[in-house]
């Protein structure tokens, strides 16, 4: 059993590669561990350089540069504060381009919980504020199916490239 | 508002790091480009070493590195096969650890397909194969209500270290 069946043109492994693949252009922008992490403390609320870097490991460099490729990729914008007596600075909001990779941060974080944690599904709780039920991140189809590995089709996009 | 509204001892972020972190964990499994483009390649249909190097850009050393990190991780598991008139060689086949991070790189894909895509909605188009409809990474609580952005809250698990 294949976790995804190729269907179409795709069944044929040998005859294409995955070139214009989003996962792959998804990597170019969010694929360094210091961008993935910037954003999870984003979520958590961060918005001021300081912050990001207490909290996540890297230099001032590695944050300064890792800030302006997510803000020129489009997931966080920048919008000046001022401290009283204190000159403008800039936060770093999230888009809702940044908003967006919620999904894959949390599936990485599940993953994480349930084969890497030192303890049962991890140090954090997620619920759903509403109802104070667990979360969870989820394949679903838009008939409303939880939909497994095994369950998946993919074929070429009518008028795609791959 | 916040993405994720922190909750109980978390609420004071200066309280706290994020160093038992299941992101940051999962990120030095799958932290790297070639071991997520390798991990798309076996959830479609890839099993042996000469396809993983025709299908992800990389040199064969970095493909065997990654192989081999992936198999010591317990994402993917060796198997003998030979073809007739060869020596035995091995193919990676997925693990149920390796299958259940498809909730997280389809994430990834689902945002590129929304944000960075050259056609609108990506080039490949992905169905539940009982129903036809098409699928999505959505967040969900146990109580079945689809969960967005800022309706998250998160808190420290009972006795554990963040």
């Amino acid at each position: 059993m294949d976790s995804i069946t190729l269907q179409g043109r795709l069944s044929d492994r040998d005859a294409w590669t995955a070139q214009r693949c989003s996962i792959s252009k998804a990597l170019d922008v969010v694929g360094t561990r210091t961008a993935m992490l910037i954003l999870r403390e984003a979520y958590y609320g961060a918005r001021r350089f300081d912050e990001f870097t207490r909290r996540v490991p890297m230099t001032e460099a590695v944050a300064a540069a890792r800030l302006r490729d997510l803000t020129d990729s489009g997931l966080l914008r920048r919008a000046p504060y001022q401290e009283p007596g204190q000159r403008t600075r800039h936060e770093y909001q999230l888009t809702q381009m940044g908003l967006d990779l919620l999904p894959a941060l949390l599936g990485l974080m599940q993953w994480g919980d349930r084969y890497l944690a030192e303890q049962p599904g991890g140090p954090m709780r997620l619920t759903h504020i509403d109802c104070g039920e667990p979360i969870h991140v989820e394949i679903h189809c838009a008939a409303g199916h939880e939909v497994g590995p095994g369950e998946i089709a993919m074929r070429r996009r009518r008028g795609a490239d791959t």
